[in-house]
C-alpha cells in the first residue's frame, strides 16, 4: 500500500506547500537562540511549538527537560517497516551583526535572490526548514493514508548551536528509546542546486594544544638572543616538518587505515568536477593547498589533514618588544578518515614533537577532541534505497559525499546506540547558514518535502 | 698637575663617602617614574634636584623643556683637555608590583645583601646610583683642585625609560651644544663583581613584522581543511628555514660584514670563561642554543643573531575551535654586529619570505627597528686609557665586551654628531633593574667614583 500511495502523498504536498510554508514561518518567527541565556525563554516556546505540531499529527510528543534547553521527543506509531529515529535541532545560531541584515532576522518572508524564490530569515536553512522538510513528509503520510510509513521517533534538540553540551548524556540514559534501526539526520547539505547528495562520511578529529616552555621567564632578545633556545622557533619548526613538500602528513603511522576509494565512488566524484575556482575562488584562493595527486574533492572529504588553528607566542601587540618568550602554544588538529585509530595518532603526534625538542626545551599537551571517522558503507542497503528515492524526485543520481567537519551525534548514535545515520540534506553553499541572511531555496523545502515522502517510502519497502 | 693630584682626589672620595650616599638617597627619594603622567611633577622635581646639585660644584645647568620630560644640560669648564660628553638619565622604571618590593622603593637604604653592603631602591643602579658616579667623581677633582681635568658638558634625560622619544629631536637641535670629542656613558655593567668592562660593540636590529595572508576570511577547518592554503603552516615554514641545521641564519648574504675578532681580544673573552650554568642557569636554561662552534659569550655579544620575537594567528583563545585563520603574524629581529648593512638585511629577509610564499599566500611587512651594529675599534686611544685607568682601580685587567642590546642615544651620538661614546658602568647582573628590589653594590658606587676620578684624568693625559 505504501508504495502505491506515493504518487498521491506527493500530490498533496504539492497541494499544502503553502501551509507548509505558514507553518515554518510560525516556527522561524520564534527567536530561539541557544547561546544567549536572554532567549531561554523562546526556545522552550520553540520547543513547544513543535511538540505541538507533532501533535495535530499524532505523534505523542513531549517536551522533555536537561540541564540546558529542552529535547521534542515524539513518537509516531506505524503498522510494521524498519524504526527510524529523525534528528534535528531548534535552535538557531545568534543574529549579530543585525545591521547587516536586510530584513529582520526573525520576520520570515519569501524573496527572490539570483532569479530564485527563497526563504529569508535566521533559522530557514539551519535548522528549523531543514527539520520540516521531514515533518512535512510524515503529515502528507498521515493525511493520505492515515499512518506513517514506519515506525518514525523524533529527537530535536534546543543545543546544537552551543555544542550539544547536554544531548550525549540524554541519549545515553534514554537508550532504548533512541535506538532504532536507522537514524535520519537532515542538517547537511545538496552536492549543488541540481544534485542531491548523501553524506556518507564523516572525518574524525584529533586536536591537540602543544605547549613549548624553555626559560623559566620572558627573557630580553639583546642580552639573550644568540644563547636562549626560543619556543617559537620550536614550534615553527615542528609545524613546518608536519608536512612533506607533496603535502602528505609526515607522522609516522598516520596513514594506517586510510582506504583508496572503491573505483565506482571516485568515478561518480571525479565527474562532480569540483573546481578550484568554483570551491575556493568565494573565499579568495585558487590552488587546492593539499596533497599532491589527489582531486580537490578528495582532499576537502575522503583524505586525511593535518592544519595548524592557531598559534601564540611572545608578544604580539602593536609595534615591537625584544623578547624572547619561555613559552609558545599551538593548536593542531588532524581530521581522520577510514579507520585512523584516534589515539594511535595523538600519541604518534606527540612522540613526533618530542622527538623535535632542542635541549632545555619541554612540551605539554591537552587534548581537545578524539574521534574516529565515520564511514556508512558505500553497499548499505538503506543508502542504496535513499539515493535511488532521491534519484527519483530531483532526476538526477544522488552523490555520496563526505563531509570535513562532525556531526557529534552521529558519531553518538553510533558509539552510544550502535545506530548507523544517513544524513540527507538539501542546504546549499549560499545559504549563509550562521551569517546575516540565511535563506533555505524553496525549490529545497518543497523538494526536500518530496525527498523524505519518497525515502520513508523506500526505507518500508 | 692633574695626575699628581689624583691619589688626594681619590682619598677625598673615600673620606666624602658618606656625605655621596647622603646626596644619591635624596636623589632616590623622587619618584621619578616617567611613564606615568602621575609622576610628571616628580621627573621635574628630579631635573631641578640635579640641576641645583651640579650649580654647586660650578657647573652651568639648566633644565631644559622638551615636549616631554625636561633634560638637565650642565657645562663645567676646564683650561685644557679632550671635551667630553657626559649622559645619563634622572628617570626610573615604575614600580610594580609594589607588594613584593622588601621595603617602599622610594625610600633608600644601605642593606646588607649575599654579604655584600648594597644600596637598595628605585634608581638605586638604573640610573640614578649609576650617573652619581661620575657627578662625585666630578665633584672631589673640584674639590681638590678647583677644577675638572677636562671640560665636561652633561645631558641627562628624563625619558630613557619609556623610549627616549624627544631626545633625538633635542640632541639634533642643539648638536654644537653636544658635540664633544668623546661620549661618556654609564648605564652599562661590569662583567662580574671584581672584572671592570667596557662596554665597546653595541648590536645592531632589524625588526620586521610579517603578516601572511591566504583566505580572505577565516576557514572552517573541517570544510576547507586539506584545500585551504593556511598562514600559519606557511610562516612557520619560513622561520623553520630562518636556521640551518647549525643555528647559522640562512638569510642570503647575511654574514656580510660580520668580522672574525682579533686574536687578542678573542683570547680576553675566551679567558673569561662564561660558563652556561652561571648565564643560563639564572633563567632554567642549560645548554648554548646558537650558532655551533661558537662560545657562548661570541653567540650573546659579537656574533650575529635572528629571532622569532612573537607570532600569533587562528584561535588562540581557551579549547578548540576548528578554524584555518586567513591571516597570521610574526615578529622577526636579527641582531647585527660589525658592518652588517641593515638595509640590505631587510631586503634579503623580505626577499627571503617571499620566495617562501605558496600559491595563495600573500605577505605584508612593517619594520619596527633597523639600526647598524656600534663598534668602538679595539685600539681607540680612549678605549686604552680607560682600560688602564679601570685596571688600576679594580686591580683587574678591564675587559670590553659586547652588548646584545641597543642603547639608542648612542647610536644618535655617532650618527648624529659623529662621536664616539665610550660606555663604562657598574651595574651587575644581580641588581634587579627593572624588578623589584633594586640595588647597586655600595662597591660599585664606592670604586665606580674613584673610577671615573681615574678615567677622567687618563683621558686629561
Amino acid at each position: 500500500m505504501t508504495a502505491a500511495a506515493l504518487p498521491q502523498v506527493l500530490d498533496r504536498i504539492d497541494a499544502d506547500l503553502d501551509a507548509s510554508l505558514e507553518r515554518l514561518f510560525a516556527f522561524l518567527r520564534i527567536a530561539s537562540v541557544s547561546t544567549d541565556p536572554a532567549y531561554a525563554a523562546h526556545c522552550r516556546e520553540a520547543a513547544e511549538f513543535l511538540a505541538r505540531d507533532l501533535a495535530t499529527i499524532g505523534f505523542e510528543s513531549a517536551v522533555r527537560p536537561t540541564p540546558g534547553h529542552p529535547v521534542v521527543v515524539a513518537n509516531g506509531a506505524a503498522a510494521a517497516g524498519p524504526s527510524v529515529l529523525f534528528y534535528g535541532h531548534y535552535d538557531v545560531q545568534p543574529v549579530d551583526p543585525l545591521d547587516l541584515w536586510e530584513t529582520p532576522p526573525f520576520e520570515p518572508r519569501l524573496a527572490v535572490r539570483d532569479g530564485r524564490k527563497v526563504i529569508h530569515g535566521r533559522g530557514a536553512c539551519d535548522d528549523k526548514g531543514q527539520l520540516m522538510t521531514f515533518v512535512e513528509a510524515c503529515r502528507a503520510w498521515k493525511a493520505v493514508t492515515g499512518s506513517l510509513p514506519l515506525p518514525v521517533t523524533m529527537m530535536i534538540e534546543g543545543e546544537e548551536e552551543c555544542g550539544s553540551v547536554n544531548l550525549y548524556a540524554f541519549v545515553k540514559e534514554n537508550a532504548d528509546e533512541f535506538r532504532r534501526d536507522l537514524a535520519l539526520v537532515c542538517d547537511t547539505g545538496m552536492w549543488d542546486r541540481a544534485t542531491p547528495a548523501v553524506t556518507t562520511s564523516l572525518r574524525g578529529l584529533v586536536y591537540e594544544e602543544v605547549r613549548v616552555r624553555c626559560a623559566d621567564r620572558d627573557l630580553h632578545s639583546g642580552l639573550f638572543g644568540g644563547a636562549a633556545a626560543n619556543p617559537i622557533r620550536v614550534l615553527a619548526r615542528i609545524i613546518a616538518d608536519l608536512h612533506d613538500a607533496d603535502g602528505r602528513v609526515t607522522v609516522p603511522g598516520f596513514y594506517d587505515g586510510v582506504h583508496e576509494l572503491p573505483a565506482d565512488i571516485k568515478a561518480d566524484l571525479d565527474a562532480l568536477n569540483l573546481k578550484p575556482e568554483d570551491f575556493l575562488g568565494g573565499v579568495g584562493l585558487r590552488v587546492p593547498a593539499g596533497e599532491k595527486g589527489r582531486s580537490l574533492i578528495e582532499q576537502i572529504s575522503t583524505r586525511p589533514t593535518c592544519d595548524a588553528n592557531g598559534i601564540t607566542g611572545g608578544y604580539t601587540g602593536e609595534g615591537a618588544k625584544t623578547v624572547i618568550a619561555s613559552e609558545a602554544s599551538a593548536k593542531i588538529s588532524f581530521r581522520l578518515v577510514g579507520d585512523q585509530d584516534p589515539d594511535k595518532i595523538r600519541e604518534a603526534f606527540r612522540a613526533f614533537v618530542r622527538a623535535r625538542l632542542p635541549a632545555d626545551a619541554s612540551v605539554s599537551f591537552t587534548n581537545f577532541g578524539s574521534s574516529p571517522a565515520l564511514q556508512l558503507p558505500y553497499d548499505n542497503p538503506w543508502l542504496v534505497k535513499a539515493r535511488e528515492a532521491l534519484g527519483a524526485e530531483w532526476g538526477r543520481k544522488a552523490v555520496t559525499i563526505g563531509s570535513g567537519g562532525s556531526i557529534p551525534i552521529v558519531g553518538d548514535f553510533k558509539r552510544v546506540l550502535g545506530m548507523d545515520s544517513l544524513m540527507v540534506g538539501f542546504g546549499l553553499d549560499d545559504d549563509r547558514v550562521h551569517s546575516p541572511n540565511e535563506k533555505y531555496d524553496l525549490a529545497s523545502f518543497h523538494h526536500g518535502i518530496r525527498s523524505w515522502a519518497r525515502i520513508i517510502a523506500a526505507l518500508a519497502s
